[in-house]
């Protein structure tokens, strides 16, 4: 089995931290700054010393290429994103961008050249902390968001993106084919971690329903209402939430529910709540389930506020459906996983990705590996040396099989 | 039995009402301002007119005097408070100045002097809309609060209570005594209305204690995180809140459990809530059910959070013991609102007012009427006027059975 040089990508993941290190050990490389377009330059220089050639498209994504012995064959493609959060981490898409250079590197290295061209992907703006949405420049890329509409996104100091972007874009062709796209990244949850594994074979992204929820009683006064003739929407509320943990028990292990907000509007201590709104995250990788949590949930908030005498009002904010991954591709990366070795476990992925847009435009998957406390967007995210070198190591026996090595 | 002229009283209450008019048809008259110094100064010409003597003490509380015929008896005072919240009500403390306004016309009217004088008092900031804290008046004059303190407080421009009280601060002394203090005031729940009866014998305040809860957890990724790894501090808050509302049933018919302010710190839709602070507002009108009450909620949060291995942080941000009212009062109100033979029942004040720290000082009780859909410090505030009439005319019996008719 081919594996890679662990030190030196190791090594180079601590020196890109260097490029917008914040005091506390993280990174604050928001897309398209000076320190997003220093790390971006940085790696140029690498992928350049490894042989490579480089060029951007209209919304700034960066490809470094490397030819293959088929001139006419797609790239099969690696990456991930440079940008981060505000005080972000060291790993998060950094990670998937290096693990690609080192996998270069390690076929420089072994003096292998594949059939079909490689090329490593760093898309603009994944984070979506400078410029709503997230995953910008892959949106746009797999023609998911009109280019148009992306370069006129503006940040909040009314900076858009085309002016941020300004020398930085090019004229590789936007949506041109790949043969398969391959993601590396920390897990940014705590399964692996868990479960002792270095490994997570990702099946694909999980389906996520949004919804609005607003329940309307009576205020009154805390003091002179009894008990018998309020209508507490708070009251209303608790148990509606109660009800949707409940649910998720229902959908185990695999079904998610989160209430992140609830706003008491103009709430006071000796108040009676009258009108309380709250959010609902439903998530699921199997679409049929998550359909089946959503009716559940919004037939349990209808029970509870019939039950009650309340009025509630339920509207989905948001959905998206789930993005199964190519089992070719997933294949490709059991097949590396089994043959090095290592422990593994088959995992979906939680978080948005660059890769959740790429499965619509080529066969895509992801390498998951561990990451400490399951800690992500956050400047104490951790990966081990050893787990990087393992993901590293599955991602070139993957790449190489898909690319024939 | 002795009757008011009910009509007057409403004609009164109605004018008042012009005094600081808000487009909604309700009032503004905050503390000190220039609508409270011109509601005084109309209630104070309408005393004038009755023959009764004006002045101040030393917090700006007004005092009207009607001599009785023993001169070296404590009076009998009636009252309330003319200043409302920003957007308040036209019953709402006012009722209690000109239902005593009404007493002293209907026994000029009747010709009769008591043996005790006979006082109104317009006890200064009892809302605490302008001033912090509310029944400002009253505790200055009860010695609760002490008169420098009182003096200090400023509202939010910055403008203290001395500064506000130029020149309407006078030399009557703080403390002095009282024979008995007599109430009347809107009931300001939905007891009264709800059981179609016009009076309610206030037999005292309800014991309050206010309880601030912090429940903290672990905030994650709502994408990333298995059900069974989570330490959602709002599943946690919302099932303690459920068990609030258990523990409010064993308390039935007098413990009032509310859950008023809820706050998530940093909350978002995609993150479980990691922390989680909320008030309870607990109350009954015996102090051993409130011990109970109080010991029982500590108990069932504490049970909870072990329950699921978070923190919880449980402290008393306030705690006021019941307030029973004189029994000889109450027994003359129950007296005189027999021989009426108007509709009544037993009622506990469940909001502030003057009285509960008049109980302090000297025999005291309250007389409630029914306002419509338990609706207070509200502009839409009302009450009827033969609700209105009843409320004075046992007030007036009680009175006069007081002072020696």
């Amino acid at each position: 089995m081919l594996t890679v040089n662990g030190p030196r990508l190791w090594n180079s993941l601590m020196e890109m931290a260097q490029v917008g290190a914040t005091a506390a050990g993280g990174n604050c490389r928001l897309a398209l700054s000076a320190e997003d377009f220093a790390a971006r330059a940085l790696f140029a220089d690498w992928c350049h010393q490894a042989g490579m050639s480089l060029d951007t498209d209209a919304i700034g994504n960066l490809f470094a290429h490397r030819p293959g012995r088929d001139l006419h064959a797609a790239p099969v493609v690696m990456g991930s994103h440079l940008d981060t959060q505000p005080a972000g981490g060291r790993f998060d898409g950094i990670y998937g961008v290096l693990a690609g250079l080192e996998v270069v590197r390690s076929l420089n290295d072994a003096g292998i050249t594949t059939a079909k061209p490689l090329e490593i992907a760093v898309w603009t703006n994944e984070e979506g902390a400078r410029f709503t949405p997230a995953m910008l420049g892959s949106a746009t890329f797999c023609n998911i968001l009109p280019l148009s509409h992306a370069l006129a996104v503006e940040d909040a100091q009314g900076i858009s993106v085309a002016t941020a972007l300004a020398g930085h874009a090019g004229n590789l062709p936007l949506g041109r084919p790949f043969d398969a796209y391959f993601e590396a990244h920390i897990e940014q949850g705590p399964i692996l971690e868990q479960a002792g594994l270095p490994i997570g074979v990702v099946s694909g992204g999980q389906a996520i329903c949004w919804l609005d929820v607003e329940v309307r009683g009576d205020a009154a006064h805390a003091g002179t209402t009894p008990m018998a003739l309020r209508h507490d929407a708070l009251f209303a509320a608790s148990t509606m939430i109660n009800r949707l943990e409940q649910l998720a028990a229902a959908f185990q292990p695999h079904g998610l529910v989160t209430v992140g907000q609830l706003l008491i509007p103009a709430s006071s201590r000796n108040t009676i709540p009258g009108h309380v709104r709250f959010t609902v995250d439903l998530r699921h990788h199997q679409d049929t389930h998550i359909a089946a949590m959503e009716q559940q949930a919004r037939a349990c908030l209808q029970q509870q506020a019939a039950q009650r005498g309340l009025d509630v009002a339920i509207r989905r904010h948001w959905f998206s459906a789930a993005t199964p991954f190519d089992a070719e591709c997933i294949a490709a990366v059991r097949r590396a996983v089994s043959a090095l070795g290592y422990p593994h476990q088959d995992i979906v992925s939680g978080a948005g990705h660059d890769a959740i847009y790429l499965a619509q435009h080529c066969p895509t998957t992801m390498i998951f590996i561990p990451c400490r406390d399951g800690l992500s967007h956050n400047e104490a995210e951790y990966a081990t040396p050893d787990d990087v070198r393992m993901g590293a190591d599955v991602l070139l026996n993957a790449v190489v099989e898909r690319a024939g090595g």
